[in-house]
């Protein structure tokens, strides 16, 4: 799991029917130091995130396919979670 | 998943029997800011995606046997859609 | 699995449920010499790792959910050890 | 899965039994302009590759198991097909 | 699958009951060039390893399971073959 900041959102509409109803949602993954990290992934949102939101990111598929309630979907990646706040006490000092 | 450009295809007879009738093409990553990443796979295409177009990758294999069908086929990566527009606020302003 | 050290913790409010009662870590990645690597991942804590702790970590689904005791959870990474010492005796001599 | 070139072999006598009449091959893989990434992986042939073809790998557990016909098989990397030629357009312009 | 070279191992008390018995060593991957990469994971043991022994490492939790013995065991890299030799004739000439 990584953390990140949703950049943007994706329409498509030739795809596979699993995600005809689903919002696909652009996330930059932040690194260690919480900054921008120049990589992405393109995540299912199940927690009603948007632009700008920092969000926890969940990259496996049999665990995104529990998120997302079916053993079938086709997908990897899933927004778990909104972030509050990252504690990183060496960060702060 | 990843956003990534169709830049080819692949040509193979002497390969495993259930790649024959399957259309392989040439996916280049893009990066978070939209740019050629340098990064590549080849993927199964499931969309009829043709050179040049834009499209969302799935890469893991159970989620990418299921868009193909077939829960034995040796396969990890597939085309699942064509994207029409990302939208990303903060590069636009 | 890889070496790491915790270096924060993370708060998230909205989120899944299955996530509620976990104690989520973020920890950086150690490099092959044992110095940071910049990079990290969110993991669960299964040992009660805290802040500066040295640990182990296995990122790989199945293997997760078997130390979190559900074949369900939606979970990658997870803290399986605390680490007394790392012995390569190349970086001593 | 991804292209490479088969850059050599591995001799092993000490080790799991199910590699004993496997030939190993180490690959080096391709970037998107088809030149040597630098990365590599240790594959498993399926079709009779040698040092210097172009390949397909495809790298994924469960796919690669059907690959070698054993649902037990501790394998990730295998050679699925032997590239005859890669068409990118954009190259040849 | 990739090539390495054992530098280390780990001692660890505190940890999930699973890894008590076991020796974990830590693996620096070598590059497609036969150097070491600086990147490295940490394996199991499953062929009685030492240190500056060059090994062939497997990277995934199925077939990890699969050499340990054990469909629940939360792991994903082992070490599965000591390596003799590694053939690359570019590499000679």
């Amino acid at each position: 799991m990584f953390t990140g900041r949703v950049i943007g959102s994706i329409d498509s509409t030739i795809n596979h029917p699993w995600y005809d109803a689903k919002k696909m949602l652009v996330v930059e993954k932040t690194d260690a130091a919480g900054k921008p990290s120049g990589d992405y992934v393109v995540a299912v949102d199940t927690v009603d995130a948007g632009v700008g939101d920092p969000v926890l990111v969940l990259d496996e598929g049999t665990g995104a396919r529990q998120i997302v309630g079916s053993t079938t979907a086709p997908v990897r990646s899933v927004i778990v979670g909104i972030i509050d706040e990252v504690h990183c006490p060496s960060r702060a000092s």
